[in-house]
């Protein structure tokens, strides 16, 4: 038999079980039904990157008392075997007559009396990763159980990291931290956005990254068009302004931060945008503390933001982070989820530098009762210039 | 304003288009709703690693005639504005009280008669990239319009590739060609296998492919015991069999393909197993026409195998490929899916070489009128030793 999978030790995942199982007891839930990669990881530590293809859904059943049940594909048995799971029902997908569903009907039937309540995710952040023609039948083959909303859930247990979780972000931003430091390497006047890219991940590859999830990034004259685009094949220039953002990956947990570099001599907009951005992560740094909103946060960035002169851009200025790229909650100003102790946030902050173009900072923390501790390696009070 | 992001002339996703609307006819569709990054992208050209943030939903409407609309969180309006479309709504997205939803029912319900029918996968492969709960609401604000099942509508225009397309999935599959020659660069006995699967990525990037998205392998004597587990830190050893196999990307295309090494000379039980899928593989690429069925072309592998004198392990033994690593059909006994002209697949057959181990072989293929055509470097006959 070959080691365990299990990426921590199965107390880990008894100490998640217990706090989810408490919030479905508040919540009159008889079952809690998991679908997504994320959730699946979260329970039983079962990791690979099956996940692309979209053939086959993977069902685990977590039990209002006892352990989790999977129901996944037959060809997962064996890696699903190696985690903390005992109880482990498979069958041979894909199956067009009967993919999982009677099977995964069954086990929930044996934990949730017909007057019961069975749980999923179904709110922000959230989707079913199984067909809507099987969930369909699930919920006929189920009745009079009820399906109802579990993202409170499944959410207040997630978005507090134990320390082991933190351990992990904290090595992953390490890893990414070390790839920054090599950017000058393979930066130059003249080289494509594309092949920056290219280099990125191999750089975050070579420290220790196993996987790199997510890159985007982005280059133009005090700042960029947006933040998402792949990269195209025009050549860096004198004068821009590079973004390089990364979620990369080890053990299953991400980062999630940016950085920049100018191209030459920085611009004075460059400069000044990039030392508000700064300061604005600084000052909303020694002012987090559990207890305030996500709201409020959005509010401390944009307020820092406008008083170091800069103009901050819309959409949301960081979120949570853990078990995928981002996590709720989103500082935002109409999202209200309170921050605890144990999260581990982005800050995010992001201004307008000129028509069409903005400019962004990421750094990821750790909220502890007395206030923010920051995972990912600073970035420089001075945008870095990189020789033209 | 920079360059429109298409990876195809518009003229391509035109005949998408067309192919689309003519199935939407057929089925009497009013609209089709599409939310996953591949049906998003093969409508519009929309590419993005972003979507690896399940924060947002993104949809695009399918009009019974005209231009499909977007309908997209702003963050990504500049992005989806240098694709072919014309017709792109945003909203300032997240946003907990209507994430969406009452913008997108109001496009449905311009095109949409009330007692018309909308169409979503929901079938088999499919999934609904939005939260359940925005979906009951969506669902309540377009009543009486129903939301039906279009899995086929998608399906029989996105499995029939163009030649644009082919021309994408060839060039992922010579970068991987590319890299997999380079495997005994990096592979030695006494390398753990986590390293290995780092430099092949590396390897990958290096050679041309923009994005691993995948990456697979397991190593032992005489076989492996999964196809799907992450790499763990056990050193390779003589006497293993390594298989590594990857789904590269390069602009939104994957290939799917495996290779096996032996590390040291290879045994007997290698030697005869990896002859038997190499010549299973060539049986069923000189017996390949559109016509048969996908269950056909399981039982032609399984029966080549055994001919061959190997065991046929079970799940399904190859798939479609294109925008997602696999694609539909599946070649298992139960997919009677007719194979078309056009049609971009993967064969795998895989067997069964001792008690708990398998080893697979994989290669990429293009169906013609006249018969197949391989994609992929095609795999050599004797299985490679790697001086250990």
């Amino acid at each position: 038999m070959a080691d365990r999978a299990m990426i921590f030790a199965a107390q880990e995942y008894r100490d998640r079980l217990a706090r989810l199982q408490a919030e479905m007891a508040a919540q009159g839930l008889g079952a809690l039904l998991l679908t997504t990669p994320a959730d699946v990881f979260y329970t039983t530590g079962f990791l690979t990157r099956f996940w692309e293809s979209p053939a086959r859904p993977w069902f685990v059943v977590v039990p209002p008392s006892g352990d989790p049940v999977a129901v996944i594909p037959a060809i997962g048995a064996e890696l699903m075997g190696r985690t903390w799971l005992q109880d482990i029902r498979s069958w041979d997908a894909p199956d067009p007559h009967d993919d999982g569903v009677s099977l995964l009907a069954g086990v929930l039937a044996e934990h949730v009396p017909a007057k019961g309540r069975i749980g999923l995710p179904m709110g922000q952040e959230t989707h079913l990763r199984m067909p809507l023609a099987d969930y369909a039948r699930l919920g006929a083959a189920l009745a009079p159980r009820q399906l109802v909303d579990a993202t409170a859930c499944v959410q207040r247990v997630r978005e507090v990291k134990s320390a082991a979780e933190v351990t992990k972000i904290r090595e992953i931003c390490a890893i990414a931290g070390r790839a920054f430091a090599r950017v000058p390497d393979f930066v130059a006047e003249g080289r494509p956005l594309s092949a920056v890219f290219r280099d990125f991940q191999i750089a975050l590859l070579t420290e220790g990254a196993e996987w790199v999830s997510y890159v985007a990034g982005g280059a133009g004259p005090d700042g960029y068009g947006d933040v998402i685009s792949p990269a195209g094949p025009a050549p860096l220039r004198r004068g821009d302004v590079l973004m390089l953002d990364t979620g990369a990956v080890k053990d299953g947990y991400f980062c999630d931060f940016d950085r920049n570099f100018a191209i030459g001599p920085a611009s004075d907009i460059a400069k000044r945008n990039h030392a508000a951005l700064w300061q604005a992560t600084e000052d909303t740094l020694a002012a987090l503390r559990p207890g305030l909103r996500a709201s409020d946060v959005h509010g401390l960035l944009c307020d820092s933001l406008r008083r170091h002169g800069a103009t901050p851009s819309g959409g949301r200025l960081g979120h949570g982070l853990g078990v995928t790229l981002t996590e709720w909650p989103s500082f935002t100003p109409l999202d209200h989820t309170i921050l605890r102790a144990g999260m581990v946030l982005t800050l995010e902050p992001g201004c307008v530098t000129a028509e069409g173009r903005i400019m962004v900072h990421e750094e990821n923390i750790l909220l502890h009762a007395e206030g923010a501790e920051i995972l990912s390696p600073r970035a420089a009070f001075d945008l870095p210039e990189i020789a033209a």
